[in-house]
C-alpha cells in the first residue's frame, strides 16, 4: 500500500496560473457534486482502511508474537504487553465498527434507525466478542502452521512457515475477516481480504467457511468465494479456482444475491494447481484428489482422483519461424 | 512498496574494516561506470517512482473523494479544497512528465532539440489538458464503478467496489495512465501500471484502449497488451490473458515494435477465468461469451458462446501411492 | 507491507473496561504461553523481515545506481557514495545473518554449538563473501536487463525494464537471496523470496539455480521450485510452474526433503502462459519451446516444440440463459 501523502503540502509548486487553477477547480467540483456514486463528502463515519490495516498489524503481533513487532518480550510483562496491545487494537477497530455500522444505517436504517443510538452499543459487544475469541484463533492458526510445514517439503522449521508464507498471512487475515462477517460488520471484513489479497494474491471471501488445518502453497491466484465450505486438513495450490457457475437473477433483472453459489470440500482434500471447481452445489467428498488444471462442474464421491484427460501433445522439431 | 530509507543512516555499525570496505567500494564503482546498462549516475531528471506514486494517491482522492484521503470535506469548501489538491498533483505531475521529456531527449533528440527547451512548454501542456479530462474521466469511473456492482451478485453496495475491489483500483490508474500513454509521455504511464499490477495483479498496458463499465473480477493473473482494444460493458475474470500471438522480426533480428499484436473484444463481451485470446487479428465480436480456460487464437462473431472440447476427465479410486 | 505502527500509541482509545481488558489480557497471555508454535519471546536474534528489507531497498541502489535512491551522484564522489552504501548494507546484514545462524543453533545445535561463538565469524565471512561476488553480481543483471529488452516488443529502452518490469524485480532479488542460500544462511533468502514474491506475483525459491539472460514477462502466478535447474537465455511468462511431481516420503511418513524435486531447462528454453512442467526427472532441452498452457511431466529432446492437443471449442450462438 502507498503511504498516504498529506494534501496540504504539495512537494513542488503547480506549473498552471492561478486563474487555470480557479477554472479546473470549479469543474471537478461540479463533477464530484454531480455524482453521487463516486464521493462521500461529509461522511464522517465512513471505514478508513488505513486504521483497519493498523489494526490488523497490531493484532498479527498478538497472534505472533515475536515474530513481527516487539522483540524480546519479558515472560515477567507478558500479561501488560498484552493487555497493551489489546487496549490498543480495540480502540481502533471499535471505532471503525462503529463507524461501518453507522454507515449503513444511513444508507437503509433498518436495524437500528437512521441516527443509530445503538451502533456504539453493538460495536462494543462485536470487539469484545472478537478478543474473546482471541485464544481459539490462535489455536486454530497453530494448526494451519503444523499444515503449512506438514505439506512442504521445502520447509525446514514452522517458523519458516510463519515467517514466509503466503498461505499463512492470507489465511490468518481471512480466520480474523470471517469472525466480523459473522457479526454482520459491513465493508470492514472485505478491506481485509482485499488486503491479503494484495499482500498474497490469495483472494479469499470474508464469508468462506474454512476448517481447521488448512493449507494454501505458492497460492498467487487462487479465488475462493463467499459461499464455499472447506472442512478440516484440505490443502490448495496456486491459481485454484472454487467459483460460482452461473449468476441466477431476479424478477427484476438484477443478481440474486445471498444463495449458495461455491461449492463444498471435504476433509483431507487436495486440489492442485490451477484447478477449477464450480457451483453451489458441487460437493468434493473427503480425501480426494483433485488434479491440477481439471475443470469439475459435478460432485465427487469421497476417495477419488480426479485427473483431465490423457491429453496427448502435438511435439515437432521447431520450424525456423516459430520463435 | 517498501519504504524508502535514508542510506546516510545505516541503523547499525559495518561489521568490515575500514580497508576492507575502501577496497570493496572501489570494486563496486568501477563495476558501475564499466556498465551503462545498470546506472544513470547524473541523469537529474529521471522519473521517480515515489514522486510519480504520490501525485497518483492524491489523484485518488479527486477520484473518489472521501473513500480516501481526507474526511469530512465541508461541502462549501469544496471548491477550495479541490483546488488545493489539483495545485499538489500539478506540481509534481509536471516535474515528473518534464523530465521523462527531457530524459527522452538526452538519449534520442527528435522532437525537442538536445537541450531540450520545449520540454516545459510541452510538460505544462500535457499537465492542463490531462486536468482538464478530469470531469470525464470522472464519469467514465463511476460508470465502471457500476459495472463491478452489477457484475458481482457479492457485492453489497457500490460503494465496495470503490473501497475493496482490486478491479476498480487497477482500471483506475489504467484510465490515467492511458491518458498520459495518448500524449506520449514516456515511462510514467508505465510505471503507473506497474504500481497497479503491483497492488492487484493485473497487468494492463496503458496503451490498451478500454471502453466504458468494463468489470474485472478478482483479477490476479490479467494481462491485458498493449494494442488490445475493448468496447463497452465488457467482463473479464482472474487469469485472462489477452495477448500477442508471435513476434515479427525486423530485417536486423529485433523484434518489430508497434503494431497490433494483441486481440480486438467488441462490446458486451464476457471472458471467464483463466481464458486466453491472442493475435493482433483476433477479433471477438459483440455479446459472445468465452468460457473459462479457453484458447483462442482465431476471430469469432457476434452473439457466440465458446467453449473447450467435453473434456472427459479420469476419475479414479485413490491409490494408496498418490499422494 | 503495511507499515509498522507502534504499539504503544493506540490512536484511539479502548471502549472496553479496565477490568475487561485484563481479564481478556490474562487468557490471551495464557494462550501464548500454551502454543510454543506461535510464539517466540525472547529470542533477540530471531530475523526482523523490516531489517532485512531495509539492506535490500539500499543494496538495490547499488546494483542499479540512481534508478532508485539518490540521484545525482557526482563522478567524482562515485566511491565515497558507494562505500557509505557497502557500509550501511553491510551492518544491518551482518546483524540479521548472525542472528539467523544463532536463532538455527539454538533450535538445533550442530555446526557451532549451542551459544554459538563463532556465529559472528561465519556471518562476517558471509557478508564478506557477498559483497565480493556485487561486481559480477551487477554484470548478470545487466544481462538480464538486456534479455528483457530483447524478449518485448513493448518495451522502448533498456531503462524501461529496471524501471518497470516485475520479472527485473523478482530476478534481483533473486539472485541476492540465492547467494545467501548457497551459503546456508537460515530464514533470511526466504525473506527474501516472499517479499519479491508480494511485490511481482513472481515465487521463485532461493534454491533454484537460474542461468544468465533470463526473462520472465508479466510473470504473475509463475512458480519455480528449489530444485530447479534452468540454463542461459530462457523465457518464461506469467503463469508458468516448474515445479514437485509428488512428494517422496521418508519411513516415518514425513516428507522427503532435499531431493531433487524440480524440473531442469537447457538453453534458450521458452516457456509460454501457463504452462506447467513437473519432476525433478523431467528434462527440457536446449532450445525447446512449450506452448501455452501445456502440462507436461515428462522429458523433452533439444530443439522440439511442445503444443497440447488440438482441442477444437464448442461454438453455439448464445442461448438466453447462458449470462
Amino acid at each position: 500500500m502507498a503511504p498516504e501523502i498529506p494534501h496540504d503540502q504539495p512537494s513542488i509548486e503547480s506549473p498552471l496560473s492561478g486563474e487555470k487553477l480557479d477554472n479546473l477547480a470549479s469543474k471537478v467540483a461540479a463533477s464530484i457534486e454531480a455524482d453521487q456514486r463516486t464521493s462521500h463528502l461529509t461522511t464522517s463515519y465512513l471505514p478508513s482502511r488505513r486504521e483497519v490495516i493498523g489494526a490488523l498489524e497490531r493484532l498479527n503481533w498478538l497472534l505472533f508474537p515475536g515474530f513481527n513487532g516487539p522483540r524480546e518480550i519479558d515472560a515477567s510483562k507478558l500479561t501488560a504487553h498484552t493487555r497493551s496491545l489489546l487496549a490498543g487494537i480495540a480502540g481502533p477497530l471499535f471505532h471503525q465498527i462503529a463507524g461501518a455500522l453507522r454507515y449503513e444505517e444511513a444508507a437503509e436504517p433498518i436495524t437500528f434507525g437512521e441516527h443509530c443510538p445503538d451502533c456504539d452499543v453493538r460495536a462494543r459487544e462485536i470487539v469484545d466478542g472478537f478478543l474473546e475469541k482471541l485464544p481459539s484463533l490462535r489455536s486454530t492458526l497453530s494448526l494451519d502452521v503444523q499444515a503449512a510445514y506438514d505439506g512442504d517439503p521445502a520447509a525446514h522449521h514452522t517458523d519458516e512457515t510463519i515467517f514466509c508464507y503466503p498461505g499463512i498471512r492470507a489465511l490468518w487475515m481471512h480466520r480474523v475477516a470471517h469472525e466480523l462477517y459473522t457479526e454482520n460488520v459491513p465493508l470492514i471484513p472485505r478491506i481485509i481480504a482485499e488486503h491479503a489479497h494484495e499482500l498474497t494474491g490469495i483472494d479469499i471471501h470474508p464469508g468462506a467457511t474454512i476448517g481447521n488445518s488448512f493449507f494454501i502453497d505458492h497460492g498467487t491466484g487462487v479465488v475462493i468465494g463467499e459461499t464455499t465450505i472447506i472442512g478440516n486438513h484440505c490443502k490448495v495450490y496456486q491459481g485454484v479456482t472454487l467459483g460460482a457457475r452461473s449468476f441466477e437473477r431476479e424478477a427484476d433483472g438484477g443478481l440474486k444475491r445471498g444463495t449458495k453459489r461455491h461449492p463444498t470440500l471435504g476433509d483431507s482434500v487436495t486440489v492442485y494447481a490451477g484447478a477449477t471447481i464450480l457451483g453451489g452445489d458441487t460437493t468434493i467428498g473427503d480425501h480426494c484428489i483433485i488434479a491440477g488444471g481439471v475443470f469439475l462442474v459435478r460432485s465427487i464421491e469421497a476417495g477419488h482422483t480426479v485427473r483431465g484427460p490423457k491429453a496427448g501433445m502435438r511435439l515437432n522439431e521447431n520450424r525456423p519461424d516459430f520463435k
